[in-house]
């Protein structure tokens, strides 16, 4: 395969696919490189980061990204995990297994199955400390999970980058063979948030939270359902826009 | 899953796989630490090691193996490649796709078409310089390829053992059938139901619809936007249930 230019994988139609990998608050340079370098294997080059916890430029990420250098000089950082996804349709969640937040999942190899009607994908990988926090995945569509052995699940960040980097390599629809087109016109996760704050400015003014700690609560629990929608569209979110308009017609 | 013992997978048929990964002259202590790591996410234990250029033990590939510093402080370390597979039955030599060599090959996510026959299986990797010498490929009984892209396929060490521990994993035989299912406690489709008549009748109760004819085409695109939520759990829908309210409380 060839493809088009930097970051898009291109499909017959001759629409592309957009994906970048987006890393929250990374601890070590030398992940950051070995994700740089296996994404460049693998035909990715869009890295972005959000507060990475060691200065940027990194010099332990440069050397250790080998032939994906440039994947590394174009890195984008982001001081917010909003931010760094808001042109996004779609972002996938990178978890392990079970975790305790109703949240759909899918395995690794069945990445193939979700992408046919979204053109700009995100997939999010947490710190290797402690993974991402449940607000964090709140603002994800859906988790994507490695199956691993469960007495030691603990995949090193740049593997577990590899597996989805080489899962995604393997999908027809991208690497340029069959099936596929209908991109439906999909509202981006920055859409999403303004409807979403929309809604909590208009649950606040009617008293809904009544306390910070249950906003906080409500508010999460609320990006979480509203997020994991299946690519919405912009007339969809106007509909629900509507909804809202009529909590502050009082 | 559960594993009779350290490194083999249990087939249904309730015969064993005794799977090992084999480096040859490994250069650096830190992959063979990560290999180590993720052999251990994949349920896999027995590694080899033919001829490490640094002295053995090895502090960076302990640090760099976390969770699995037991593999590392059992790996068998060799001085001939012959002995260190003597008693596999069959061994796959892993290359970039195209090797000037005549040997049947197939590709990473192909392994589990060609176990059926063997108990004692060996995955032979080579020096991260140069790979393997066409003498060590003449040792195999097959090369097995990563497909990744022509510009750049130089594959980390790691990395590459890292996705060939992850097709071991995936194979049906080997992993013994069952992923295991997160069954969250759902809402059922007649309690989403239950919500839609409630958030319809509050917005008609608020002017929303204005004629008929609105009222079923905005009610049948609600109807898809809920709807498509994979799953919601009880609690979040009693969530909606609480801003629904507030819409009546005039």
């Amino acid at each position: 395969m060839t493809l088009d230019n930097a970051h898009s994988l291109s499909t017959p139609s001759g629409t592309n696919k957009d994906i970048c990998i987006i890393l929250s608050h990374p601890q070590m340079g030398e992940n950051i490189g070995a994700a740089a370098r296996v994404m460049k294997n693998f035909g990715l080059n869009d890295l972005r980061i959000v507060s990475p916890r060691d200065r940027w430029p990194n010099k332990k990420a440069e050397n250790m990204s080998a032939g994906g250098v440039d994947v590394i000089q174009k890195a984008k950082i982001y001081h917010t995990l909003e931010e760094a996804i808001s042109d996004r349709q779609f972002v996938f969640a990178t978890a392990a297994a079970s975790r305790d937040m109703n949240k759909d999942h899918i395995f690794s190899y069945e990445i193939d199955k979700t992408l046919a009607s979204i053109d700009r994908l995100g997939i999010l990988f947490g710190r290797e400390s402690s993974g991402l926090s449940n607000q964090e995945i709140s603002l994800c569509n859906k988790i994507i999970t490695i199956n691993t052995e469960s007495e030691y699940s603990s995949l090193n960040l740049a593997q577990a980058i590899c597996i989805i980097c080489y899962e995604l390599y393997k999908v027809p629809d991208l690497l340029g063979s069959d099936l596929k087109t209908s991109a439906v016109n999909l509202a981006s996760k920055g859409e999403m948030e303004i409807f979403l704050k929309h809604l909590f400015s208009s649950l606040d003014s009617r008293g809904f939270f009544k306390s910070q700690d249950r906003k906080d609560k409500m508010t999460m629990k609320l990006r979480g359902i509203f997020n994991r929608m299946d690519g919405i569209s912009p007339k969809e979110l106007n509909a629900l826009h509507g909804i809202v308009s009529i909590l502050e017609d009082k």
